[in-house]
């Protein structure tokens, strides 16, 4: 039998809800089976690809072997098969973004910590890994990142990042102290969607 | 005299149809000169670009010699000589989109046997390579990327790789398996265009 | 005390220039706090990872120390506090850019010089540090990036590169050649966009 770390686990579930979200996503511009593929593949492929790029672990992890490839169909697959049928692809969309953000931020800050980089910077590196697989979703399908709109999101990742520092300064056991991250984040975004709360306002007035 | 071998001869003819392919698209979007040479360079590098980086095989190849930029610049200057009198710009940048195509998916196939990756992995690679470069010209000049489009794109590129493969399983000599490929790609694409195949729907109806 | 040599200087004057000028095109479209600092910080540190990533200079030299961050921070900081009540923030974005553009095209040189590659590529290397930042920017705001305008823009970067060749040609001391380089590039641009100055056409007769 196969055996996963904690750490693989985090990334698998990571990697599955980025596949459901781009998966939704694509459904939602009624793009063809084809291109549902390839933006859920870039979906959850992407901001781990572009974390070992700026790293340098290349070839990227997701060559090495068979493990995301398969996790992302059988994501695809199963959400197609529920997505024909499901009205709130938008729902869907919005929950498994909020945990792939959730489980990508915590991978981005151990892969820097391995790395032995400043907190700062490994916070950083969590944040780009959660949002740049979203963001690039977006983009392909032309919508408005979610990381622009006046929500919290990228914000989410850095005040996940921080209580995650506070934990492990606490003497927080590391895979618990990961664990309430990730509750964190996903449920900062939810509460922040539901409230929609956003960042204050640098402008003294608004014109647009 | 400088002696090519057939792998550098099909990854020249590669990256001058898809310069040829990018001058054509910039062409008709009547960017001046150096818009024109940016499109090109970048539509005819940016599939290996992406590839290398993936694979890790850094510094990219066309920084190491000037062979890429040379064919590059002649086949952009050739364009922009025949291109002023052609009025069939649009028939420009599709056959040479497809030739590039053929070539380049054989190229990203090969580099990914050479790392010994898994063959599901070496198509991935091929595809990639592939229509990377016709999906950044295409974002550059602000088109719906021809991938997305309702037509078999980057399906063409993995069924050459599952052909190829195939050609091999049955004792094919490599180099003239991947002439079989390349020819299959090209002609798979004209005929998808000729007669509007697509991918079958996954939606039970459309509403849009 | 902390000492910069000229390269660490030019570098971290680049860093700011473009921090600068991406705040100011953050603002320009009222983006919250968190959106002016993301841009800002892509803008500054865009095009000198495009290039580290090209020729594998990795983990990018702003993941292993904090003066980057700190730069783009304090420029970000300052520029807000600034541009609140500075009603000419175009003028700034376009003031920053130009100075950028300078400062990163020589840096890029040099990068390229440390691994010995020809004058053609080290260029292409200038001028892909210099210009990919802006694009980056402009992309992200949905603006036609600069570079594509009928501007002289990456062929500032290119000019400054060939006459910095020049004065080493012609044994001027090297730190001085970029100094004047960088002068000429921002100068260059200044004047291109005072008079309009825009490339020759290649086409017989404009239809659109």
């Amino acid at each position: 039998m196969i055996h996963f770390s904690f750490f693989e686990i985090v990334n698998i579930l990571g990697t599955l809800s980025f596949a459901i979200s781009g998966t939704s996503a694509a459904m939602r511009k009624e793009l063809d089976i084809f291109g549902i593929v390839i933006i859920a593949f870039v979906t959850a492929i992407g901001g781990g690809t572009l974390r070992d790029i700026l790293i340098g672990r290349l070839p990227v992890a997701w060559l090495q072997d068979n493990v995301a490839m398969t996790v992302i169909i059988l994501g695809t697959i199963t959400t197609i098969a529920f997505g024909t049928w499901v009205t709130k692809l938008n729902y869907t969309l919005f929950i498994f973004d909020a945990l792939g953000l959730g489980f990508c931020t915590i991978i981005g800050i151990q892969k820097g910590m391995e790395l032995q980089f400043s907190p700062g910077i490994c916070i950083a590196l969590g944040a780009m890994t959660g949002c740049f697989g979203g963001v690039i979703r977006d983009t392909l399908l032309n919508e408005i990142p979610l990381i622009f709109r006046k929500e919290i999101y990228a914000s989410a990742c850095i005040a996940g990042g921080l209580a995650y520092y506070g934990l492990l300064y606490f003497q927080v056991e590391n895979n618990l102290a990961q664990v309430i991250c990730i509750v964190f984040i996903v449920l900062l975004r939810i509460v922040v969607v539901k409230y929609q709360w956003s960042l204050p306002s640098v402008y003294f007035k608004k014109e647009s």
